[in-house]
């Protein structure tokens, strides 16, 4: 039985890895952390999780977490995360580490967050269908919701050569941004509602542009997010523009169909749908679902993607991390269908 | 011309009396004070009002304010309210009060909401349809909005006397609560959910009471409030329990109908309608629609009511005072559907 | 290995049985019978089974189910399921009936339903919490949504005498309608409303009134259903009027939650909260979580619970049943905390 | 008093111009049509116009209608319009068309449409804000909820000529699809879900190149919708990828507002907003509300615009066109804000 723990467990990160260990069978919560919560049991503060957990929020230090864990997620707000991860590595924890601290170079991140990295470590970005080295790995920074959906939806074309640009147009449940209520959370603002925000400047573009550069060097992207009224998922519209020297040579919708199909044929939680996807059938899950269209003009082809931000988005892909981190099979505990309707 | 002023502008209330002014042909908002948004557009704050609304919030001494307007809305919390009154009153104004602080009689008052009353003066309860005294009237306390859904749903039957208590199971959208964030409000804790609270103690209790002891003397009133998913509305569902003596002796669905008919047959903002009311058939009006069904057992009659909070039950009855009190005909520049669907 | 049939598997209760075996450890539905989607793959049907359940519709013979099933699930319309119960227990396998064909006398049912009844047999009442008599039952009928809700919420005080009336007043998500569109489930009509049907009406009264003249004779209950703007989840408001003889000395808080913890000692699924209960917290879960006030006035209580009503209302309580009718531990399967947020 | 027909009122389209025909000091709705309602009274079809609406729904002929109406409304679904259209204009009344019939040149309507014209007449297209010919005009087809949205979004800047590419992203409210029940509208399918659909081959686009290539002979337009859950409104996110010889030489900020200021300074119903525009703010009014933001590469400017889409996208924008024909204020009886929240 794998020994978890979870550092900063008041969110709903937190929240759900606990929700996703208690469905696993070779896993197991044995300490989650909070300074403000200290002393509560979880199921008065994730009243989902009451009669199912029995754990208390505890205040430990980084070696005593290290300790009792033989893997540790850390769940806390970027800039904090610093000041947990290297002691828990030096004390010989494995990390998965969902802030994100970790997932970008040093300069990267320090221009991209406006800070200066206190602890700087190399990771290996979790995420696994792009990244098979987090096969046995020590340490994984897991990366954000937006480029999760984002990546994955386009990867095999990116990686094929085909794009010039792609504009992601992301929609995301409100939960993305936090237990901690806010105007743009107040039910009356979100209801019936479509909130865009940062057009051109969220922080997830640097993962983005990480991931397509690497399967494409010089792709351009762009990424706009918007909330709509969902509490869990994010639906990816990723408009791909083709190169002009394959504008009408790429493949039809079969051939784009064995792209994609040979691309993730390793890759468990990849579900390719012949219609569109849609937030319902993966809520709750692990599974990452994906259609297409080819744009009759040939230089267009629109992809589009639906995830839970807080599964695949976030705690589910930490636990995938974590199977293979400790060399269980990767769908272990994350097998199951999501909620819907 | 009827100049009105808006004391306490930054809510919800504030911004409904100025979205209903922009529809009244006969009344203009010359005046809405802010203590903290002093100086804001209207547009800025309320955004739905941009370009219709040229105000900007000002913060007058009340006398300032009644100098300047026939009749000042206060829309200030209770135990503020108070602070205003007075002195509006003095300096000439006709005032309509929306908040608690005029409500009840003095005693009732100190000891519902706990604190003195530090200037208490007399006012009609402004509910129109039971208190045609408001006809004229100088200073209006506007009822709240869970006792207006309520006392209307029932008032007829009441008042015929065949009610010996009266269950009411309130269901209310989430603008009651107000413009500021909460746990409450909170998108992914009133999504797909139901919050019920203050089950048996809400402070509405005792305006309904009032209301239905003045009807029937004796009579028992019960009253549970629930919040679910919309942002306006109140639906009521009121379980008549009928007196022993009126056991199998109470009038057919015919009968109760011509009861309706009859008490509200002044009354233009009430519809009776031949099914079940639904909040989405008043959302921004001020009609108050009221339906029902007799009970086979012949001992509970289920009446059913949907008002709009923010209107009939804040707002729009605040407007319906002022054309009474001003002489105006009482339909004026609120003979307007909702906005279903 | 416990070999699961499903007949009638288009719905949403057939789909809820798939996806809460898929987290069965110790049963697998191995038949799923659908006459219009003979053919058809479960996962273009009940997207979100897609990968997760291999299984394509069938439509067999109810002997041929029987032969190849421990156990077979009808979640038929009710009417239907008569055609299929007694040949699939005279075939040997044992039998939930999720219709309403089984759960009420067969006078009782006749009249309620305005049917006459083709093939009826004695069931087991399959509520387990009141129903030990579940554990090693060949036929259980499993109940209705809205009586799961309302008889578990007042058991314990309608089985100590207290109550001489209990209105319920119960509101539920829109799933219960079925998969089938409707103007009510028409989202423009659905979103931001509230609906009430049936006031003094609804079919479920009956089995209601069942459960609850069991626990205490002469006891009057009354049931108002309404639709909220959820998908899944029943929120039920019980309101308990106390017998004249016990008005002022009914326990307090502390001895009615003592009644509570005792009277539901072996019962695993049910939660009693220290406030209220909440959709959100039981969502996707077997649990029913129940929170209560005592009115000051001493005549009433106000008992509040939460189901979800495609789980411990339909399909979960159903594998609940099955564990019992199996010899298997009663959580076996079922011991997972709901989704929420 | 301008006398108005209504020609097909069962739908939201009809209730919708009955509803801004009830705010409207100068024209009045004599006669609104529906064979399938003859005889039923408005307010028991649109439940929300209940004691404000007293007709009834007729069946007569064009010439009957066109003989009692100064001015109609035909409402009908493509295809139908042609049915009435030419008779009502021979009969000397003029004519708004919301349906697609007259939108198009009629070679692009037949291929997008798949079907031969019956009865083909030249319209002028009804966005007055690009086509200032409406003003007097006798025959207006009323645009698309879509291409007036996007237009809108973008006209000020392709008439600028900077724009290469635009990629339309829109996000509409499901009253688009109309007032019959099915399975996109089916409140599981559609609450906390996003659904993307004809992702390359939606009709509208044909509206869309036909308004911004009278703008920009040449430039790319691309179009995806999505559904989102809120009944009412269109967000559209504009990507407009700027022609490789004005990257890095666009316009800052204050210039574009400047373009957009200059380009709208008649068109009272246009609101430029400081941040990003809100479905809220609109909801229920004729406005359209844009913002934008310049991306820092300099090769793409993201715009996104508010409307209602059964108001400034069909009954709203019909009425503005009807107020223009008739020689009336364009604002008369349109100058009120939105609901929100």
């Amino acid at each position: 039985m794998i020994k978890v723990g979870i550092v900063g467990g008041s969110g709903y990160t937190g929240g759900e890895l606990l929700r996703l260990l208690s469905l696993h069978p070779g896993a197991e919560a044995v300490c989650i952390t909070s300074r403000k919560l200290e002393g509560k049991s979880v199921g008065d503060v994730h009243t989902h999780l009451r009669a199912v957990s029995s754990l208390n929020f505890e205040s430990p230090s980084p070696a005593e977490v290290a300790e009792r864990c033989d893997i540790v997620f850390t769940a806390v707000p970027h800039g904090t995360a610093m000041d947990w991860v290297p002691e828990l590595l030096d004390a010989g924890a494995k990390v998965v580490d969902l802030s994100a601290d970790y997932r970008l170079p040093l300069e990267v991140f320090e221009k991209t967050y406006g800070m200066k990295h206190r602890a700087f470590r190399e990771a290996v970005f979790g995420m696994p269908e792009l990244h098979p080295e987090v096969r046995g790995a020590d340490f994984v920074a897991n990366p954000g919701c937006y480029p999760t959906a984002a990546s994955l939806s386009v990867a095999p074309l990116v990686g094929a050569g085909f794009a010039e640009r792609v504009v992601f147009d992301s929609k995301s449940g409100i939960s993305g941004a936090g237990i901690a209520p806010s105007q743009t959370s107040h039910y009356p603002n979100m209801a019936e509602n479509v909130i865009a925000y940062k057009l051109t400047t969220h922080r997830h573009r640097a993962e983005i542009n990480q991931e397509l550069s690497r399967l494409s060097p010089g792709v351009k992207a762009n990424f706009t997010p918007h909330v709509v009224p969902a509490v869990r998922g994010i639906f990816t519209t990723a408009h791909l523009l083709v190169k002009d020297e394959f504008v009408g040579e790429i493949p039809d919708k079969a051939g784009i169909e064995r792209i994609y199909r040979d691309f993730y044929k390793d890759s468990p939680f990849i579900r390719l749908v012949p219609t569109v996807p849609s937030l319902a059938a993966v809520r709750g899950s692990n599974f990452c679902d994906i259609g297409f269209e080819v744009d009759g003009s040939g230089d267009r082809i629109v992809i589009v993607s639906a995830i839970d931000n807080l599964v695949k988005g976030a705690s589910g892909q930490a636990i995938q991390n974590m199977n293979l981190m400790m060399g269980t099979a990767e769908t272990e505990g994350l097998w199951f269908p999501g909620g819907g309707p």
